[in-house]
């Protein structure tokens, strides 16, 4: 079976969009937005979980996440950060950095993985990368 | 308002069971096990979000959660780990580790907070801490 962040093709760029290459990793802004700037980290190799990674691997891509998670922080201020690695179905790395706000969806519990609710136009996911990405 | 992490009080006994100290954290044995052998990997100061532990901090505590998951992984054999750090309305960082079975509970999706399902018995818990130890 493909992987799509290998393959790098449409199932990958419906769900959402680059932002920029970090240290090991790749940044990708979410398209669907009910959590307002949320990410994903992926990692730039295709291995499938965070115990497997060497120890340098690993600390290089937490220090991508804190990267990335600490410019949302400052574009959008949240009032919390939610990060989750699942995947049970792919075997290729990746954190998903999810911010909460006290008066929004899910505050208080996990996120979801996919509301299918609230989607931007394309200027609107174009600004918020650049929001994201003046503060990386 | 009080920390249980800090605190140490039956509110967090309640919950969970330590295991051992690790290099910068607590693991703990959580008490519900629908996801046989799910552990919390609690950082050992009280700070609230992944990016605002500095560089070290981060590195020393994803590498104790890579000690943890890798042991959970040893002991029981699951198809996946899934890893999640939420807590919006503490401040307290820590990161749940909750191994995933094909045949098990939301397999490919994410994991429930806490399911209220499943408890062992004293005997079972404590063979259970063992078995992770013998891996750490």
């Amino acid at each position: 079976m493909g992987c799509f962040y290998c393959d790098k093709d449409n199932q990958l760029y419906d769900l959402m969009t680059e932002i920029c290459k970090l240290s090991v990793s790749t940044l990708y802004l979410f398209r669907e937005q009910t959590y307002r700037g949320r990410c994903n980290v992926v990692y730039n190799k295709h291995i499938g979980s965070l115990h497997e990674l060497d120890d340098a691997e690993l600390g290089a891509f937490m220090l991508d996440v804190k990267k990335a998670a600490a410019a949302v922080a400052k574009a959008f201020s949240p009032d919390k950060i939610n990060y989750g690695a699942y995947a049970d179905k792919m075997q290729h790395f990746h954190m998903h950095v999810v911010p909460k706000y006290i008066d929004g969806p899910d505050w208080g519990s996990t996120f979801i993985m996919n509301p299918q609710k609230v989607y931007l136009s394309a200027d609107e996911y174009t600004a918020m990368i650049q929001d994201i990405k003046n503060f990386l």
